[in-house]
C-alpha cells in the first residue's frame, strides 16, 4: 500500500512536470483543464500539427510549434504532422487581408517535400514518434454529399466572427465562399486523424476549435487546442513570413541566419529567446530585466540571441563561428554592432508605396539634399547592408529596406525599421 | 424575291407574336432582350424549370411557372423539368426566414413521384415537348474538387446580397453555411443541361442569374432568366404554401378547389384570374375596373374567378357544378355568399403565438366578453367554416384560421383574414 502510494505520487509528480513543459509559452488551452485530463489516461496521445505546403521554406516562425509538437514527442506522445498538401490549394485565408490565387500541385509537391526535410531539423523522425499524413488522403475522395453534412453544421455568421473575415467583410473586401469551407476541411482533419491534441499558431485558433466542433459531430473526444504566441518577423512589425523578407530560414546557414537574427529590434531580443532558442523562460526574464535596468547592453543580448539560434540549428558552437564571420564581413564593410535605428519616414514613400533611393537618403538624414544624395549614390558612396547601390533612379519597396543597415560615406549608417 | 421577303415577313411576325405570348405576365427578362435573339436562332429552345420536390402536392402558385413553361412547349420549345431530388436534400431557403430540417430520401421520392403525375395536368408530357431530369444525376457524382472550383467563382458579400440572406443575416437569423451552397448547384443544374432559358418565381431570381454566371464560367451561351410574380395564397398575405394552409393544390377537388378560391381576398381576384386561369390578361383587366367602378360586384367576378380555375384543371363546366355543390352546402350551413372581412385582431394571439378561440370570438366582437364565448361554444354555437368547435380550451395556430369563416350562432359571421 505504502510503496504503491510512493509510486502513485511520483507519476502524478511527472506528470505534473510534464504538464508545466508541455504548457509553457501557450497562449492558449481550450478547455483550460483539458490537457492535464488528456495527460492522466496515462497513453501516448495523438498531437496534431498540420503545415500549408505553400511556401518552399520552413522558418523561425513554424519552428515556433513545432518545437512545442518536439516537447510532447519528448514526453512520450506521437506527433501527428498533416502536410495540407489539399488544402493548400484553397489557401489558408487566417489572418491575410487578400485572396490568394490557387497553387498548382507541382508547386505544392516540391514544396511539401521541403517542408518534411526541413522539420526533421526539429521533430524526431523515429518511427512512433512522427506520423506523416497528406490531408488529400481524405479530403479529396470527399463527395458532395460529405460537403453538405459539414457545411449544415456552421452558419455563416459564425465564420464571419472570425476576425480576419469580419474585418475584410467590413471592408468590402472579398472574402470568397471557398475561404469559409478551409476551417471546415482543417477541422475534418482531426476527426480523420482522431487527434487528442491540436497545436498552431494564435491565428489558427478558430480553425482549431472547429476540430473540436467536428469531433464531436463525429462522436469524437473532442481534440484540446494549444496555441503558441506568433513570433513577429526582423521587421518587428508583421508576422514572420518569407513574403516580407522579414523571416529567418530554419535551413539558413549559420552566418545568414546570424546576420538577420541581428536585424532583430531590441525590444523583441527576450521574445525571439522565449520563442525560437533552446534557453528556458528564466533566461528570457534575465535578459528583458537586465535590457530594462542597463545592467545589460541590448546588443549584448541580441549577440547571445543570435548564438544561441544559431547552435539550435546548426550545433553546439556554430553560433560563436557564425558571429565571428559576421563581425570579420561587418568590420571589411566598416558597419558598427549598434546603429541608431530610423523609422521608414512616410516622407520617403511615394504614392506607389516605393521609396526613391535619393528621397531616402535625404529624409533619413543622410544627406541635405535630394541632389546631393544622387551625388552620393553615382559616386558608390551609398551602400545597403554594405552593398554599394549606384542607380540614382533605383525605387525599392518598404519590405526591401526593413532591417537593412543604409550607409552614407564611412561614418554615417541607420538601420531602417 | 418578292415571295421570300413575304415569307420573312410572315416569320417575323409570328416570331413577335410568339414573343409577345412568351413575355406576357413577366416580372423579369434578363437580358431584356436576350429571349428575342434566342428566338431569332429559329430552333427549338431547352427552356429550364426546377422544381424540389419537398412537398407532395402542386398548387396554383407552382402551376403560374408550369403555365408559362407550357407556353412555351406550345411555341415548340422543348420543357426541361429539373426534379430537384438532390437540391431537395437542402432545401432552398430563397424567401425563408427559417432554417429547414434535411429531408428523408423516401419522402422526396415519394413527393417526386406525385410532382410528376400533377405537372402532367399542366404540361405537354409527348416526347419532343418535355425532358423530365433529376439533379442527383450529376450533383451526387460531384466532389470537393468540383466544390472548390464552384465555391471560388462566388464571394460570401455576393450571397448576403441576396434579399433574403441579408434580412436573416441583419436579423442575427441563423444562415447555414450549406445554404450558400444551394444557388450554385441550382445553377449547375443550367450547365448540365444547357439551358436556353430558365424560369422560375421572382423569389428564385437571385438563383436563375447564377445560373447565367455558370453557365458563362462552362463556356456556355448563358441561359435567360424569365421570372414570374408570385401568387399570394388565399389568405391575401403570405406566399401561397402547404404549410400555410392557404394553398389551391391543382388535383384538390372541384368542390374543395371552389371553396377555397371563395376565401380569396376581393384585392386579388384579377390577379388570380391573370395568373391563375386560362382567362386573357383582358378580362382580368376588365374585372379590376368593374370592381373599382362598381359595376361589378366583387362576389360575381370571385365565383367567375373561381369557376374558370376549376374548369382549367377539371374540365369545361366543371366550374359551375362545383359553384352549385358549394351553394347547396352553404344553404345547408347557413353560410352567406359575402362575409365581412376581419384581420385576425393581434389582442387575440397570445405570446405563444396562438389563438385561444374565446378570446377570438370576443375580440371579434361576436359576443360581449371571453365567458360569454365560452359559453356559447361549449353549447355548440361557434363553428369554423361550417364545423362546430365545443372546446372552450382550443388553441389554434394564426395559419389555421386566416380564409375561414368563423360563426356565432345562426346570424353573425366573419373571415378571418
Amino acid at each position: 500500500m505504502v510503496a504503491g502510494s510512493g509510486t502513485d505520487s511520483i507519476r502524478a509528480m511527472k506528470r505534473a512536470a510534464d504538464l508545466d513543459r508541455l504548457t509553457a509559452g501557450a497562449e492558449l488551452i481550450e478547455p483550460a483543464d483539458g490537457l492535464e485530463s488528456k495527460l492522466a489516461k496515462g497513453r501516448a496521445l495523438r498531437v496534431k500539427h498540420g503545415i500549408d505546403p505553400t511556401r518552399p521554406d520552413l522558418h523561425l516562425g513554424h519552428a515556433v510549434t513545432l518545437r512545442k509538437l518536439r516537447q510532447f514527442q519528448d514526453a512520450g506522445h506521437l506527433a501527428v504532422l498533416i502536410i495540407g498538401d489539399y488544402t493548400a490549394r484553397i489557401g489558408d485565408p487566417s489572418g491575410r487581408s487578400e485572396l490568394r490565387g490557387p497553387m498548382s500541385t507541382d508547386e505544392i509537391e516540391a514544396n511539401a517535400t521541403t517542408y518534411l526535410e526541413q522539420a526533421g531539423k526539429v521533430l524526431r523522425t523515429d518511427d512512433g514518434a512522427l506520423e506523416v499524413r497528406r490531408n488529400s488522403e481524405w479530403l479529396a475522395p470527399m463527395g458532395m454529399d460529405d460537403v453538405l453534412r459539414l457545411t449544415a453544421g456552421v452558419t455563416v455568421a459564425q465564420m464571419l466572427e472570425r476576425d480576419d473575415f469580419h474585418k475584410r467583410y467590413a471592408d468590402h473586401k472579398p472574402i470568397s465562399l471557398v475561404e469559409f469551407l478551409y476551417p471546415l476541411l482543417q477541422g475534418q482533419d482531426s476527426v480523420a486523424v482522431i487527434a487528442d491534441v491540436e497545436l498552431g499558431g494564435t491565428d489558427q485558433t478558430f480553425n482549431l476549435l472547429m476540430g473540436r466542433e467536428l469531433q464531436k459531430a463525429a462522436g469524437q473526444d473532442p481534440q484540446i487546442v494549444l496555441t503558441m504566441p506568433l513570433l513577429e518577423g526582423t521587421d518587428g512589425v508583421r508576422k514572420m513570413s518569407k513574403s516580407y523578407d522579414n523571416y529567418v530560414g530554419i535551413t539558413d546557414e549559420p552566418k545568414e541566419m546570424f546576420g538577420r537574427l541581428m536585424r532583430v529590434p531590441d525590444g523583441l531580443i527576450a521574445k525571439y529567446v522565449r520563442l525560437g532558442s533552446a534557453l528556458g523562460r528564466d533566461v528570457a526574464d534575465q535578459i528583458d530585466r537586465g535590457i530594462a535596468d542597463g545592467s545589460l547592453k541590448a546588443v549584448e543580448a541580441k549577440r547571445r540571441m543570435a548564438r544561441e539560434v544559431v547552435d539550435l540549428y546548426h550545433g553546439m558552437g556554430a553560433g560563436r563561428q557564425a558571429e565571428a564571420e559576421f563581425d570579420r564581413v561587418h568590420k571589411e564593410h566598416q558597419l558598427p554592432d549598434e546603429v541608431e535605428e530610423l523609422a521608414l519616414p512616410p516622407l520617403a514613400i511615394n504614392e506607389q508605396g516605393r521609396v526613391w533611393l535619393p528621397r531616402l537618403v535625404a529624409t533619413a538624414g543622410l544627406a541635405p539634399s535630394n541632389a546631393e544624395a544622387r551625388r552620393q549614390i553615382e559616386q558608390g558612396g551609398v551602400r545597403l547592408d554594405g552593398e554599394a547601390l549606384t542607380d540614382p533612379a533605383l525605387e525599392l519597396a518598404p519590405e526591401e529596406l526593413r532591417g537593412k543597415v543604409l550607409q552614407v560615406g564611412r561614418r554615417r549608417f541607420v538601420r531602417i525599421v
